[in-house]
């Protein structure tokens, strides 16, 4: 149960269901055989099964007990930083922690009595530092992760396929380069949330002309890798800048101005973008490819 | 099932949860007492009972069959918008939405295929104008909503119980002033997430210094018409500066440094805040009063 990257995932997900099925849910459908498919209403609060049932499950998604997730904002570079923990066993998944919002996310994690273990980068960036490196001098134990294709250094290279666990859940790594070698889309274990980092963004997509970006790379990435999942998939992306927060699998292949295009014309679009040059890049890449701690 | 405002929470609940009992719990109950309490594991994506019924209860929160979930941001008042609707009926609900986004909103509104039937706003602002004046000129049907204590026009005037109904979701009123005499806190129908205004903010609140302000009133609406709620209960306020989206009734309970004080202590904190008045307040008040349309 904590091995952090673990192939042997058909096991794992046994015992976290067995789990599951056996502190939740064979009593509640012991007592809802029990009172024979018929619901009595009582008032608020009170134990009716299946009440109790849709509630608890209702609010596992973002703060219930199946899953703590928060998703942070940092305004400078506009990036998200994504939360995510077990509620019983405490361990903690940081996605694309920022400098700036170090102190922060330390609180929070601290208020939430949260063990974090695992602090992953979608990316080398380049429009931020990372607070990877220094949460590493702040909290024993944690490590970093990073693709193998990042060329940054790291406690754990990410490869296709590896799951990252935290208690009895884990986010399994897809690799999506494209707007760099070292892109990957970390998906969550039921497939219902995709951390996609700069690779789809909302009704947008990651720059390719630069850090060897490959517009065509990145297209193939997202019809093979992102949009091969479910319709209902959220997307939580690495960025936003219109002030949305999270879209879905379905919305982006059926309204992204850009993916829902051929891949000549998606080329063709990215081509001429002629984007400014991220200010932080001469600092940030230098960074990031040692985990933030070049110069901070 | 269509009222907007409803009383006769009761047997709407009854209905509401029939329904969803009769399209998906039942054929899973039986699908599942069928195989003996046995779990069969496959590969990803068939059809294990248990596997679809938990990965359609973890998507429901924000973006699945059950509800559709949308948070949104403007980033120069710091305002949450909040997007709801019934992913069946098609029928959706929009809190707080403000005017410099607006055609972000309806974009998207239009783009999910929702019928927007009630624009409600927390209470009348002093930081932004409300976008919900020019939106019922563009959706036909729209109402807006707002507490009957707010001393603003709107086509419903809402009191403490009242239910916003959109589908077999609704939002139930309770009045929390405080912050202004016609602030109220939206609960989502199963007490998971509560819409909170400028009443509970993220580690703080709302001001009590303008607006028939009054920290006295505020913190007793706190702690008792928030507070109150189920400690996992999420709590979504109308702003954030930190980049926070999301916390929960338990956390602020414990760690809101304001309203973990005394009334005394609570009520010499806001006396002393000596904030700035609002820069928008003198062309946001007079607007909001009338659905935002004031000199618009």
């Amino acid at each position: 149960m904590h091995l952090l990257v673990c192939r042997n995932r058909l096991a794992r997900r046994v015992l976290a269901l067995t789990d599951r099925l056996t502190n939740n849910t064979k009593d509640w459908i012991r007592g809802y055989v029990h009172n024979s498919f018929c619901v009595h209403f009582r008032a608020k609060n009170t134990a009716n099964p299946l009440q109790a049932f849709v509630r608890k499950n209702y609010s596992q998604m973002a703060g219930g007990r199946g899953l703590v997730f928060r998703q942070l904002f940092e305004s400078e570079s506009s990036t998200y930083t994504y939360l995510l923990a077990d509620p019983e066993t405490k361990e903690a998944v940081l996605i694309d922690p920022v400098l700036e919002t170090m102190g922060r996310d330390l609180k929070l994690i601290h208020e939430l009595g949260l063990n974090l273990k695992v602090a992953v980068n979608t990316h080398c960036h380049a429009d931020h530092i990372t607070s990877t490196g220094l949460m590493k001098k702040q909290i024993a134990g944690l490590k970093s992760a990073i693709s193998k294709f990042s060329g940054a250094t790291a406690d754990i290279l990410l490869s296709e396929g590896d799951d990252i666990t935290f208690g009895k859940h884990c986010l399994t790594v897809r690799e999506t380069p494209g707007h760099t070698d070292g892109c990957v889309t970390l998906v969550f274990d039921d497939e219902s949330m995709a951390f996609t980092g700069d690779a789809v963004l909302i009704r947008g997509c990651g720059r390719t002309d630069f850090q060897q970006g490959c517009a065509k790379r990145l297209y193939e990435s997202i019809h093979q890798k992102i949009f091969t999942l479910p319709d209902h998939c959220l997307i939580y992306p690495a960025h936003d800048y219109l002030g949305q927060t999270v879209s879905t699998v379905g919305e982006e292949r059926k309204y992204n101005p850009r993916l829902t295009k051929s891949l000549e014309e998606f080329v063709n679009i990215m081509k001429n973008l002629n984007l400014p040059k991220p200010s932080k890049i001469d600092i940030a890449v230098p960074a990031n490819i040692v985990c933030g701690l070049h110069q901070v």
